[in-house]
């Protein structure tokens, strides 16, 4: 049968290839770089794969309906936000991801851009290659003395408070519907973590880091009456979805000295986000790259093979995110 | 009595000068910047101070043998490389530091250092400026599969340690010669941390961290053979003093593609350090404000000029770093 794989940003696909080979079927490259909605419709009408896989390309109603047999869709990643999962249920299609494959990486990579700003890295790494030597001009705190609000509760947000209260002392407040349904507001639901609302996190905050899916219903909830909300001048950090963020919002923000800086590894825009935000000294950013490592990468790739070969053989998927419709 | 301070690295010497003034004693402030030796020198023999507090400026044995009647010389911070002690004990004057107000903030900036060269933070976010958005070409590391070896296992040493096992999982190797003394090589002597030695660290680790101070015998001690033999291409990591590392075969070890990168909080010819080393994209440099917080400048500056107070009125210090002889 044929795989399809939509994008991919890494550079060779021998870990998908051999998987594939190995189960007797056939893996179609796309390109590394993510092409529009209506090319990779076209790609998946062209080669009528058993199997879409796709990293960040969106996945379209129109390219699910496209194949005349097609049995999954398969997420390199955690996040569903560009698969049309609607459309793969009704025709009878598994959509999978890979839910817990970058847990340590993305934590590792909030705590990496916190540490960045607070110990003064990027700022004075470049001052300094620019021939500059101010320690005096240093303001810089001490991470056990920071509250640090989470917005967001799942396997990534757990991990990155575990680091935060248990590496450094520092305090979390967390938050998340599921959190709140389960604990009164103020409980201690893990050693120096404690159940919090939104309102709290922006009173108390001296970082809000984003720790949630992109859904139909938080696109921009980081807007300007949110961040207008925010007593301790946080600093904003967003390792989750570009689309959380109201780009606009938080470069007035910004301006009006409400943050005191953001880092931010999703951008609505990218791969060509706004060089008015991404190009400002108090915005730290990187590409997109929170959930990588090579140990990452390999077991991404593996993992979600495995269950594209699962599902071509007529078992049911490792991690489903739906439930199929009877085959059509 | 009349208090010298020959230099601050930060604005003002409001904390100092109300403990002094509190106690009856007047304050002298000497310049931000450090003055060379001899300036010292003629500063101290100018005002005849009954206590000499200083930071980085070099204190010696002419300057303290210049005041008719010096009590103490008391460091603004941990290391006392900058103070010729022995003339001090000689005369019978006190030797003071604040040994453990900047724990936490050593610590957390070596963690600093780590993350923002494992997770690209540095590397990254001056590409994405640039325009590039180019995640495919990360090459990151989960930082729970590390191995990270401390040399030095003092305060910061230990917390740095706590930080890494506790917090990321990574595993950490940890040699000094005390620790040698009382633990057998490959004993787990706290939760993830090893006993080790040097030639151990430089065949295992992934990262090096220079946590032990500056003595008469160990300048240079990272030289080309130590480089050389180090067999996982580490990150070398210094946040203690810059005479710990020869720059000519860091250099060389850079090129040589020994080691992966560095991260220097210190540098040898600080405020000056050789552009050819700090300007270097695989060097991470900041400028020597690893000890530095709003809460660590506090207790520094509290804690240093309070012990100034208690010998000024015949007390003995808290933080006494000699055994002075009968005062002449």
């Amino acid at each position: 049968m044929k795989v399809l794989i939509t994008d991919h940003p890494w550079p060779d696909l021998v870990l998908e290839r051999t998987i594939c080979e190995q189960a007797g079927h056939e893996l179609i490259a796309g390109p590394i770089d993510v092409l529009p909605r209506e090319a990779i419709d076209d790609l998946v009408a062209e080669h009528q794969p058993h199997a879409i896989m796709c990293c960040w390309a969106p996945v379209s109603e129109r390219a699910i309906n496209a194949p005349r047999d097609l049995r999954i869709v398969a997420r390199l990643g955690v996040g569903l936000d560009n698969i049309a999962i609607a459309a793969a249920t009704a025709r009878g299609a598994w959509v999978t991801n890979v839910p817990d494959y970058c847990v340590e990486e993305v934590s590792d990579h909030v705590i990496a851009m916190l540490l960045a700003r607070w110990r003064g890295i990027v700022d004075f790494d470049r001052r300094t290659k620019q021939g500059e030597w101010n320690p005096a001009s240093a303001r810089l705190v001490r991470t056990r003395n920071m509250t640090v609000g989470l917005i967001g509760y799942g396997r990534i947000g757990r991990m990155t408070a575990r680091k935060l209260s248990q590496g450094f002392g520092a305090r979390v407040l967390a938050t998340s519907p599921t959190l709140l349904e389960e604990h009164v507001i103020g409980t201690e639901i893990a050693p120096g973590v404690l159940a919090a609302t939104v309102e709290l996190i922006q009173h108390e905050a001296d970082a809000i880091v984003l720790h949630l899916p992109l859904t139909a219903t938080n696109h921009h909830m980081i807007d300007g009456a949110f961040l207008a909300a925010c007593r301790r001048k946080p600093m904003l950090i967003n390792v989750s979805r570009g689309g959380l963020v109201d780009n606009d919002a938080l470069v007035s923000a910004l301006d009006a000295g409400l943050l005191s800086g953001a880092a931010l590894d999703v951008v609505e825009g990218e791969p060509s986000p706004p060089a008015s935000l991404v190009g400002r000294p108090d915005v730290i950013v990187t590409p997109h790259i929170a959930f990588t490592s090579d140990a990452s990468l390999a077991e991404v790739r593996t993992r979600c093979t495995e269950d594209v070969v699962r599902v071509l053989r007529g078992d049911k998927p490792l991690h489903p995110c739906n439930a199929p419709a009877l085959r059509r």
